[in-house]
């Protein structure tokens, strides 16, 4: 690799993280930084603050995404761009996005401190409404960038609270100061997102960073099975259409066949029972099914098996099956894995390859540029939580990796 | 039979009972009037009032349960009392419970409108939360009147939002005007509740009434089955813990073995998920399990299948099973089915023995009293929805047979 080097400072990288932690922070240790709220305009001023304070312009767009720009000596060309998000879970970490965006701040801050301009723009990115736990679904502003989604939408989603997106982003532009506004879709040469693993893959292999491959693929279902209400002591067997025991005897038999699949993940996490009473035979049961795995075929697959065995297990009763999100997997271009790969080397960092079971917004940037992400180890595999960690080694090692990549890729 | 004759009104009953149907009457025609709730107090006003209005005087007691008597010629003698309930299931309908307390008060209307005075004093009343919907398990008033209940046991009982038994008692009685307070446990000489059959022996029979002979026993529990929660995309499958999963092959599996055993009923009306998100592994599932049968032994032995089955199909779960009703089968005292179907016989109306596959509170006075219980058919056999239907003639029918078992009874 004949990048020029520019030595990342781990300690500068810990203290940004902490200190970003406290907007939002709460008393456990933890994190509630919902997107576009009055926890995260104040972390994105120190964003901002932090990029100018070594030369770098802020920009936003109509998702209210925040870019830092370092110019380059040919501005015209696509800019390199790495981040990830800064919006949290409701009971959220230190870690989950923040990391992402803190580590090309750095990598950005060691390139610059380093005294290298590189061909290429480079610029620090953070998504708006990664986690979706405000605005659902997640992954507004990457979707948006990409043309996934169409802005109309997006504006009109409302949060708990009745607001929409549309209004909260506003009130969080209005609080930008001198920062302009880009349109969506310009071309990016690449992007790469350092993030923690959320698995326990990498803990468990004891390596400090791994190079991801791809993004597991999900479809979301809800299952309704209708039938009939009836007095638990009256109704004989051979009348009763009883929705509980046609759904438990679907889920059973779905469990089974997910369970013939190496890697197959299958979750009914949310199941509504209708009237829900102890002496009534339930009349209606509304579920959900998850189903995730890395490659497409086999989602693709079990998507025909919910429907064939939802029919034959329904019993006496009817049932339909709407599929509400589908999600393909991504495999990552290979040439990003290598050359994150061969930094790696360079440096004598060890490394794995992994593969991403949660979304992240580069899914969405997967679809426009060549596209990375680097992982670090989570402790316990825990994310979304306040005990959420990462060790600071960790982390000062996948920046590392990165600010040569950025720089690399910024070169040619 | 020597007593003298009073004649029901069926026109005034059926009235009354489209008029009780209007306290927590929802849109599809059916009925929420759940115990001691905002539309149990009105219709609670409407019985005092329509007693007062024949010089009936109204009582209550610590279960709230409502009386209303009729004072006789000798009222140190143990009154003859008739009546049923009028809480109904969340999606309830016009007749279950309300039939009985409305006849019995129309039998009485018909006694004294007939310028009858019986020896003994009859009383019309309403058990609280027969239903069990809001304070599981159900027969409270019933219950605690015949001391099988603790009062300051019924008194924690929570509903769903909270609200201790005790408290929604206080509000109900507060409501009352002047209404006396009497002890649990009073000496009767009989007691008669009327009913829908909610089962189709009597429609099928094409007969207007039927003598129950007895109560079908019942067992409720509540099964808890504990897992661990977890990320639906990133939780390898071999260490999910999924409480649903376990809770689903239990169900089936208890059904499985359920459906060997005729006439037997298996009910899971209730099951709770927690946390109860699409893309969270389920942590914990409480659920609901009802098994009837009308011979003991039967109910009995399927005690030890559910200890076993769960324990069999619970998976890397933990699960505890417990019982928290146990009701054998009643038979009713002969003589009481012989004095109600003689009368019925005086009056011409075909009636034939039925067996109670639904609880009542007459198992509960079957313990202090001679009881007895007429059933009147529901269309298809349809009971704790909107659709309950009975015959106007029926309920009539009914009531005048009640009207003169009870000056019969009252008589000596």
């Amino acid at each position: 690799m004949s990048a020029p080097s520019a030595s990342v400072d781990g300690d500068r990288l810990w203290q940004r993280l902490m200190q970003l932690a406290t907007f939002g922070g709460t008393a456990d240790g933890g994190v509630n930084r919902q997107a576009l709220s009055a926890e995260e305009s104040p972390a994105r001023a120190q964003l901002i603050a932090w990029g100018r304070a070594i030369g770098l312009t802020p920009f936003t767009d109509r998702a209210a995404n925040l870019f830092l720009r370092l110019d380059g000596t040919d501005n015209a060309l696509p800019p390199v761009v790495a981040g990830s998000h800064i919006d949290s879970q409701p009971t959220g970490g230190k870690f989950d996005g923040a990391f992402g965006v803190l580590a090309a701040l750095e990598a950005v801050t060691a390139i610059v401190a380093a005294g290298n301009t590189p061909r290429r723009p480079i610029e620090i990115v953070a998504w708006t409404n990664e986690e979706g736990s405000r605005f659902a679904p997640g992954m507004t502003g990457s979707c948006l960038f990409v043309s996934q989604l169409q802005l109309d939408i997006a504006e009109q989603t409302k949060d708990a609270a009745g607001i929409c997106f549309g209004k909260a982003r506003d009130m969080i532009l209005a609080g930008d100061s001198d920062v302009a506004e880009r349109p969506f879709n310009r071309q990016l040469a690449a992007y790469i997102e350092p993030h923690i693993e959320q698995a326990s893959v990498l803990e468990r292999a004891g390596l400090p960073v791994g190079i991801v491959t791809g993004i597991q693929g999900t479809r979301r279902y809800r299952l309704t099975v209708n039938g009939q209400a009836g007095h638990a002591g009256t109704t004989p067997r051979a009348e009763r259409r009883d929705a509980l025991l046609a759904a438990a005897r679907i889920v059973t038999a779905l469990d089974d066949a997910a369970s013939q699949i190496d890697d197959f993940k299958f979750t009914v996490g949310m199941f509504n029972v209708t009237p829900n009473a102890p002496s009534v035979v339930p009349q209606q049961v509304l579920f959900s099914v998850d189903i995730r795995h890395p490659y497409n075929d086999i989602v693709d697959a079990f998507d025909e098996t919910i429907g064939a065995l939802a029919e034959q297990h329904k019993g006496p009763c009817s049932v339909t099956v709407s599929q509400i999100t589908h999600a393909p997997s991504v495999q990552f271009p290979k040439q990003m894995a290598s050359l994150l790969q061969s930094h790696a080397e360079s440096l004598g960092i060890p490394t794995m390859p992994v593969y991403s079971a949660a979304g992240h917004d580069s899914r969405q940037l997967s679809y426009v540029c060549p596209t990375g992400m680097l992982f670090v180890p989570c402790r316990d595999g825990v994310s979304h939580a306040p005990s959420e960690w990462a060790e600071p080694a960790h982390l000062t090692a996948a920046t590392q990796i990165l600010a040569d990549a950025l720089l690399d890729l910024a070169s040619n």
